[in-house]
């Protein structure tokens, strides 16, 4: 008999938006004639850039003669997109990254998710509440969650950082020691930033307490505010201890085209039980060249044209388009007189429900009476009770119906 | 102080092809004006066939209009793909495969190399020797090899079935208790097969002990002989049993657009420590979409291409060449008294080193007299040392100007 991993039995039911499309599906079936809107899961609607439609058409063309043709790559990605990363995301910030600092693969959700194994099973993960699934998630599969608690609804093993109105979705530093610290900004699911002072607190913090930052920078290119930095090695120190996660899902439309990075420095250290210094670097390239073989070149060459003059054009054309859309929701509820976070630098709005209804009675009230598709903040963890998220990603003219439909309702 | 996984500490050396890299690098330099061919890395050189450079084209246009965009596919691969895999692959031989068994993925090497992680940390993993290393070292990683055995040259947890010469490359069957077992058939390194009868016995001993095959068919398309399966679930009882895995890489000119699939039967059952049966495709299903994102939508449409009428001739027509180098290989060394194996079933020719060479040896020899690249067989396994692998996958004229330079050596 072959044993499976046993700590897959402590994943707690199926994922969020699973839930969400089951209930989608039922209600359609109901009311077959009724126009959703999806303002749900995170996804992007508008078309890619011409730059990086050009710039495929190009690629595949190569693929068709054997003088140009391309078989396997560097698994860390080709130095036309490192080096075109490096110059416009970091160097035109004055942030002094290495080639082999950076590693490019299919997906953040990847690298989030696979990031965990190089570090001991026994870390202690805190994470923020509410918060991405998948962080936690991964770190259950590898046994560092201890038991669900039924009655906290909450793992054992992990250090939860409560995220809520009165912190104004700022958590606190942690209680006690733990090694690896999840902190997403622009947030995912509250849409809410940190200062540099801010951010600079949770550096200091790590250098002070031996801790690694997985600072997960997926929405960076939503950023409008001057005091927000887009990355966390704007801050001094930050090199020796934060692994920095960014995808071009969000920031040129890639969800369905697959490509992003990961920047681990090599000032990072970790260390073996004997207490030897180890390069984090090093073990994350041996991993990704170990389980991974690179991403399609095709797709490298369609994010390396988001950094041409044309192709940045049009990326911030598009974020704008996005970010118009949030500002319509944001300020539509806000006029109706709702509590809502986010929308600012972030491609998401998270509102408090109205009249204390908890996230899923405030779904199906959204679902049933107006007709629109959003996320229950509960999915993201406990603190998320009692809050929404609404996400900017749909069309302008689904966004400007669903306000007008939102405002129609009796909240 | 956070940890790493000290597993990582139990990795020996570099990757293969990283030392070999190393060495040509060197004599390049040394002798600028040498004409290098690469017959060494697996990597193949013609062009993508012409229905999957048109159905990529499509693929990218679709990708450049708000109507036809699309976002998030799922995780598991478009139905598209999945219907036409196994309508050809399966269906057409008389397998029965469902479309929720069928896992589309960016690559064969990512899928052997996460698939053990579903698995419990302490199951015994039995490979073959010599071996593709991503097995072993996936394993290392998690923690199930043991130490490495310097004076063995080899795990001490890891069960290696010897593949030589006496038993024609075809392993005994493990002499002690294994709960995992990867078979790579076609087989890379050593390019043989296994007759129906021969596979046969495998699934049949894990069924009767319990034990799980992951079978890797990468080569599977250059399969020639009748009585070769295609697939392992054409001996009966397989899908109780066994994992399959498939690429596009080798078969279609994929190996720098990434797409694979791998095939989880709803059959197969793995336990929990309490004895409990769960089905081993939830718990794939459940990893698959908690850290992958699926493959990219224009890579599915232009592997969904070659199982078209324009696509599986052209495909054949690109496996028939690189048969065709095989045979000029095979037979070519064959004329000058060496002993060579595969290269009849597969894009791989292995032979034994002549005058009693160590594999590196010869690596050397071949490389400084030849000017030919290929692979030293101990960099599979222990059971490799003496042999060396040539492939198939370079253009005509270079694989003919090969054996002509073979050919002019004092073997």
């Amino acid at each position: 008999m072959t044993n499976i991993n046993h700590h897959y039995l402590e994943l707690q039911g199926s994922y969020l938006f699973s839930e969400i499309a089951k209930r989608r599906t039922k209600f359609v079936q109901e009311h077959p004639d009724a126009q959703i809107i999806s303002l749900g899961i995170g996804d992007v609607t508008r078309a890619l850039p011409e730059a990086v439609i050009q710039a495929m058409h190009a690629a595949v063309d190569e693929m068709a003669r054997p003088e140009t043709f391309r078989g396997y790559g560097p698994e860390q990605g080709y130095d036309f997109l490192i080096e075109a990363i490096i110059e416009h995301d970091y160097k035109a910030r004055g942030i002094d990254i290495q080639s082999n600092e950076v590693f490019v693969s299919d997906g953040s959700k990847c690298d989030v998710g696979n990031i965990q194994e190089i570090f001991s099973a026994d870390s202690v993960v805190a994470v923020q509440d509410p918060v991405y699934p998948v962080y936690v998630d991964t770190n259950v599969m590898a046994g560092r969650s201890g038991a669900f608690d039924k009655t906290e609804n909450r793992y054992t093993n992990i250090v939860y950082l409560d995220c809520n109105a009165e912190n104004g979705f700022k958590p606190a530093l942690p209680d006690r020691k733990v090694d690896l610290i999840y902190l997403c900004y622009p947030n995912n699911p509250t849409g809410m930033t940190l200062s540099k002072d801010e951010l600079k607190k949770w550096v200091d913090y790590a250098r002070e307490n031996g801790c690694i930052i997985l600072y997960d920078s997926a929405y960076e290119a939503f950023i409008r505010e001057k005091d927000v930095p887009h990355s966390i090695y704007e801050i001094e120190g930050a090199k020796e201890v934060a692994i920095e996660f960014r995808s071009f899902s969000k920031t040129a439309g890639f969800t369905g085209i697959r490509c992003a990075y990961t920047v681990v420095p090599r000032e990072l250290k970790a260390y073996d039980p004997q207490g030897n210094a180890h390069l984090v670097n090093d073990l994350w390239n041996r991993r990704h060249s170990t389980k991974f073989n690179g991403v399609s070149y095709v797709t490298q060459r369609g994010a390396a044209a988001i950094y041409s003059p044309e192709g940045k054009a049009q990326i911030a054309a598009l974020v704008d388009y996005y970010m118009s859309n949030a500002a319509i929701i944001r300020e539509g509820l806000a006029s109706l007189g709702l509590d809502v976070y986010g929308g600012v630098n972030a491609p998401y709005i998270w509102l408090k429900t109205p009249n204390g209804l908890d996230s899923w009675a405030f779904f199906d009230k959204l679902l049933s009476e107006a007709h629109i598709v959003g996320t229950p903040g509960v999915g993201f963890g406990r603190s998320g009770q009692g809050y929404f998220r609404l996400t900017a990603f749909g069309s302008r003219d689904n966004t400007e119906k669903a306000v007008e439909r939102i405002r129609k309702l009796s909240l």
